[in-house]
Order: C-alpha cells, then sequence, then structure tokens
C-alpha cells in the first residue's frame, strides 16, 4: 500500500513536472518572438533560444514549482480552487526564479572555474561561448522582467514583484561576495570560518533565493500585503533555508554518491562547509593541526585525513541532533502563527526533511 | 568675448560635475550604510565601496548628467523652476545611468579581454579581482534598483522607472549579442559587415542607454505620460546615438590621438566600424582584397594599406557628407514637433555636434 502511495505520488510529481515545463516552453518562445527579438537575425534569435534551454530548465525545478505549491495552499486554506489562469500564472512566476537561479550558475560558474554543471559542461565552457556567457547572464535576467511585464503588470502585485526580485538578486550578490572575501581565491585562513560567518553566507546566497523567493513570490500573487506576514516568512525560510544548506554541506561527504548524483569534493575545494566549521569548533590542538594541513587539498590520503578528524568528533551525531533540533524549532514556530496558512511551510519543509538527495 | 563665454561655460559645467560628483557621494554611502550592509562585516563594506568608486564615477558623465538638462528644459519650457529636491532626484536618476553603464562595462572588458578603461587598469585585471567582476557587476546593477527604491518609490513615475531601466537593458544586452554573432571571436567574415547590421548593433548596443535612457527618464520624472512623447523621443535619441557612434568610429581613425586621449585600433580589432562598412559597400574588388587581407591584422603596415584605401574612397569627405545631413535630418525632426520643448534635444545635440573627442 505504502508502495503504491509513493508510486502514486512520483506519478503526480512527474506530471506536474511536465506541465511546468510546458510552461516553460510557452514563456520560452513568447520571449525570442516578442517585438524586441522579432526584427533581429535569425542567429540572434537561435542563440536565445539555445542558451536558454541550456541554462534554464535542467535543474531538479524544485524552487520555481514551489510558487503554485504556495499559491495552492493559500486557495485551498480558504476552500477555493485555483483557475487555469491562476496556475498558469503561478507556474510563470515560479519560472522568474529558474531564470534567475540560470543567470546566478552562470556567472558562478565562470567565478569558480567549473567544469559541469547539471550532467553537462558549463555553459562558459561551451567552445561557441566562452566570456560571452557574462552577457547571456544579462540576458537571462532580463528575461525575468520581460515575463513579469507581459504577465503581471496589470496585476497590483506588479511593482511588489518587481521590488521582490531586485532585493532577492542584491541579497544572493552580497551573499556571493561574502563568500568570495572570505575565502579569497588562493589563500587558506580557517581562522575566518566561524559559524556567524558560515550561516550569513548561506542565508544571503542561498537561503533568500531558494526558499524565501518562491513563498514570498506566492504570497504576493495571492495578494497578501500584511508586512508582518513576510516578516514571519522570511524568518521560516531562512531557517529552512539554512538547514537545506547544512544537509547538502552533510551530504557532500557523508551522502551516497549513488543516490546524490555526484562526488563530494568540498575537503578539497576548502569549502567554507558546517563539517570544517563545527570542526573548528571542537578539535583538539592536533585534530585541528591536522585540518589546517589537509583540508583544501587536492590529496586522497589528505581527505581521508579530515574525515577520520570528523569521524573522531562524530560529525554524524552532531548533525542528527541539528537536524532534529532545526526541525522541532521550524514545527514550533509554524504551528505557533496564524498569519499564514501552515501547509505553506510544512509542504516546503515535507520535501527538504531527511533527505537523502 | 567668445573667450570668456567658452571659459564661463566650461567653469559652469566643471561646477555642474563636482555638484554631481557630490550626489554621487551620498548615494554611495547610503548604499555601504542601508539595511542589507548595515549588518555585514567591514570586509564587505569595504570591497562594494571600493568597487563603486573605481567603476561609476570616473567616465566623462555626460550620460548621468543630461539627465538634469532634459528635466530642466521640460521646467523652463513651462517657465518653471526646479526645487532642490526636484534637482536631486534628477542627478540621483542620472547616477543610475551612471551605474548602468559601470555594469555593462566591467561585463564589456571581461568579454573583450580588454586591459584599461578610463585611464586605469579594467577592473577584473585588478589581482585581488579576476572574475568576481562578474558579481560586483551584478552589484552595481542591483544599486540602481536600491536607489530608485529609495528615492523614488513614492512617486508615479516609479513602475515606469523599473520599466525602462529593465527595458534598456534588455536591448543593450541584445545589441552586445548582436555583435557577438555578427564577428564571433577568432573569426574574421567581411561580408557580415553591412550598413543594416552595422546600425542595428548601433542602435541597440549604444543608442538606447546613451540616449534614450535619460531622454525618457527625464521625461518619465517629469511626469510626463503620452507614449507619442516616449514615441517621438525613442525615434530622435536612435537617430543621435547612430550619429554619435559613427562619429566615434571617424574619430577612432581620423581624431587627433592627443584629443580624443587614446590611440585608434579598430582597424587592428577587426571592428564592425562605420568606416569599413561604407569602403565594403564602395570598393573595387581589388580594394576588397586589400581589406580582406590587412583588416583585423596587428600589423602597422597592414593598417596603413587599410587607411590608403580609406583616403582613396575619401571617406573623410564621405563623414562630413552623412554629419550635415544627419545634423539637418535630427534638427527638422526636431523643429517639426510640438509634442516636447524642442531644448529637450537641442541641447543634446549641441553636446555631441562636429565633437572632437
Amino acid at each position: 500500500m505504502a508502495a503504491t502511495e509513493a508510486k502514486k505520488a512520483k506519478t503526480d510529481k512527474d506530471q506536474a513536472k511536465q506541465e511546468f515545463l510546458r510552461v516553460f516552453e510557452r514563456l520560452r518562445d513568447e520571449i525570442v518572438n516578442d517585438d524586441l527579438l522579432a526584427g533581429q537575425p535569425e542567429a540572434s534569435k537561435k542563440w536565445v533560444k539555445e542558451m536558454m534551454d541550456y541554462n534554464v530548465p535542467l535543474g531538479k525545478l524544485n524552487r520555481g514549482m514551489a510558487v503554485l505549491d504556495v499559491v495552492q495552499s493559500l486557495a485551498g486554506s480558504k476552500g477555493a480552487e485555483l483557475s487555469e489562469e491562476e496556475v498558469f500564472r503561478a507556474q510563470a512566476l515560479g519560472w522568474c526564479i529558474e531564470f534567475l537561479q540560470a543567470y546566478f550558475l552562470v556567472a558562478d560558474d565562470i567565478m569558480d572555474s567549473s567544469i559541469t554543471r547539471r550532467g553537462q559542461p558549463c555553459w562558459y565552457r561551451q567552445p561557441h561561448v566562452g566570456m560571452v556567457a557574462i552577457n547571456d547572464g544579462i540576458i537571462l535576467e532580463a528575461c525575468i522582467f520581460r515575463i513579469l511585464k507581459k504577465h503581471f503588470s496589470a496585476l497590483p502585485a506588479y511593482v511588489h514583484l518587481l521590488d521582490l526580485f531586485h532585493e532577492v538578486t542584491y541579497q544572493t550578490a552580497h551573499g556571493q561576495l561574502l563568500d568570495t572575501t572570505t575565502a579569497p581565491i588562493g589563500t587558506v585562513d580557517l581562522s575566518r570560518y566561524t559559524l556567524d560567518t558560515y550561516l550569513r553566507i548561506v542565508t544571503y546566497k542561498t537561503a533568500y533565493y531558494t526558499f524565501y523567493l518562491p513563498v514570498a513570490a506566492g504570497l504576493r500573487l495571492a495578494g497578501v500585503t500584511d508586512p508582518a506576514a513576510y516578516k514571519l516568512a522570511e524568518e521560516i525560510c531562512v531557517t529552512m533555508g539554512q538547514y537545506f544548506q547544512i544537509q547538502d554541506d552533510y551530504l557532500d561527504c557523508y551522502g551516497d554518491p549513488e543516490v546524490i548524483g555526484k562526488i563530494g569534493t568540498d575537503i578539497q575545494d576548502n569549502k567554507c562547509s558546517w563539517l570544517v566549521v563545527q570542526v573548528l569548533q571542537r578539535a583538539s590542538e592536533e585534530q585541528k593541526k591536522v585540518i589546517e594541513e589537509s583540508y583544501g587539498k587536492d590529496d586522497e590520503e589528505a581527505v581521508q585525513r579530515v574525515k577520520a578528524v570528523y569521524r573522531e568528533l562524530d560529525l554524524e551525531a552532531l548533525f542528527k541532533q541539528y537536524e532534529q533540533e532545526s526541525y522541532d524549532k521550524l514545527v514550533k514556530t509554524i504551528e505557533g502563527q496564524d498569519l499564514l496558512p501552515q501547509a505553506v511551510f510544512t509542504m516546503l519543509l515535507k520535501k527538504i526533511y531527511k533527505r537523502q538527495k
């Protein structure tokens, strides 16, 4: 019975994803055929279409699909059903988040000299692209505002949606900057890897655009205007985003590569990961020395020495404890308020709690 | 007498520039001390301040300062004077254009592998910066929307200003894309250098943000809402922008390096310049062969062979003829309408007509 249910849930999810992807195709075609591109040479239109297809729809799409979930939770709490148009708008708004994510990833991959992304070469690594990818990033971001203008400018929420995307873009760029100034390329200084700095980077670089943005966008679309509701959503989403990134850091080291689809390299890459931050708070002088000598080295033996210290300090147990505490705290906050339907948040939390990938 | 007037005009201009620069300092300090950055580590604040100082205020500032000129022309035509606050707003809006320009230049310099910009190394060439410059570009663009939110969100024009900046950003990125697809890096194919393509690139890559944006921003600030006024401004500004870029291409080859402050390299750099476009339309088979063999080569003798063909076809006279015709056409359009005060456009035209630098 449980297996049947799981199968049905998977089918539902696949179907939702297919519907979401159809909206992408519509939005993409609208952009390629809109006023500005309509009069341009074929080569430009072809470039933009290919560039969008390569960079926008191939992720997990959780951020983008969350907008519809939020809007549905809000409607459901009032016993209402969404019209076809309302569903489309929530999906289009979701795609705006996916375009924003694509913009960040295209830029991040150049900055980090990354090789692959979503199982294919990073866009800038395509021989015909190179640094032109920077301009493609600018176009990807501009597409957000084309979509918003076309489909949302008649709504009272329009200006709030513009402000929201601007605010979150600024926050994310600051997270990136914090990350850069904490671990400048070519330097290793573990003394900067404090928990405060870690949480600050995670909050700005990931939490706002991954959790707060889909929720706040959904609230705006549903016509919520109470600033207290946004304040509350921010508080919950930031905590959830921290939890999500800490899981990510944990899975990079302890996850099953078969399940997560990649082999973690945070240790080699000198990442300011939650694991190393915790170790540095707890390590003996001797253990600290091992970390200092071996962290950030692309050498399997060095990696194993770091992992041995992780085991000595039982980071696995520490993570499990953190996970439980964080979950309990989130549930308490969600259940302890009556500004917003609990389902808005529980449905997000359900997707990430104890995830294995 | 003429000399005294010229001196006074220069002093007025210097003073206007000083006042404009003081507004930059205020806006910069507001950003560095605003809610988001206030709680961030000193290193982040320092980075943002230095990055803005390096990239935003060191250009000619013509685009940014034009907004106040436009707003003053509109007020003057009604016999009104601007309040201190109205002057500040026009200047702040002007700085938004300079932030946008900075964003494009930081990105362009990476894409073109440029060495210097405004007499100093390009930002990405600073050893501590590198590809992090891409994120700084994102921050520079985000600053536009911080400034607009802080100083303009209470005005009815706010949402129109947001739309305007989005639209022009999209147009400019498309101009860049057109340029890229016309002359992909590493290829030389002069058959693509047609006048139609040239004008299209210039219109999107330069004219919209250099001429249309300051004018349209000024019109919005002054409360103009008639779409016909914007349509007219677009037509005039695009023509002016084409003229401006064609001058630039002309001066690259025929200008006095002492006056323009640089030695032109469009021929070596294989640029789709107005000069080569004209030559390709007029050249004999023999002349065409010279161009094909020598254009885009970093070799003084090749450059001289190209310049010899330019002389044979008397491009200098062709440019002078174009300049006069374009000027006459612009004046006729400006004088033949009564939607907007002529001063809005004549004051811009005066600044660029027959410029030597």
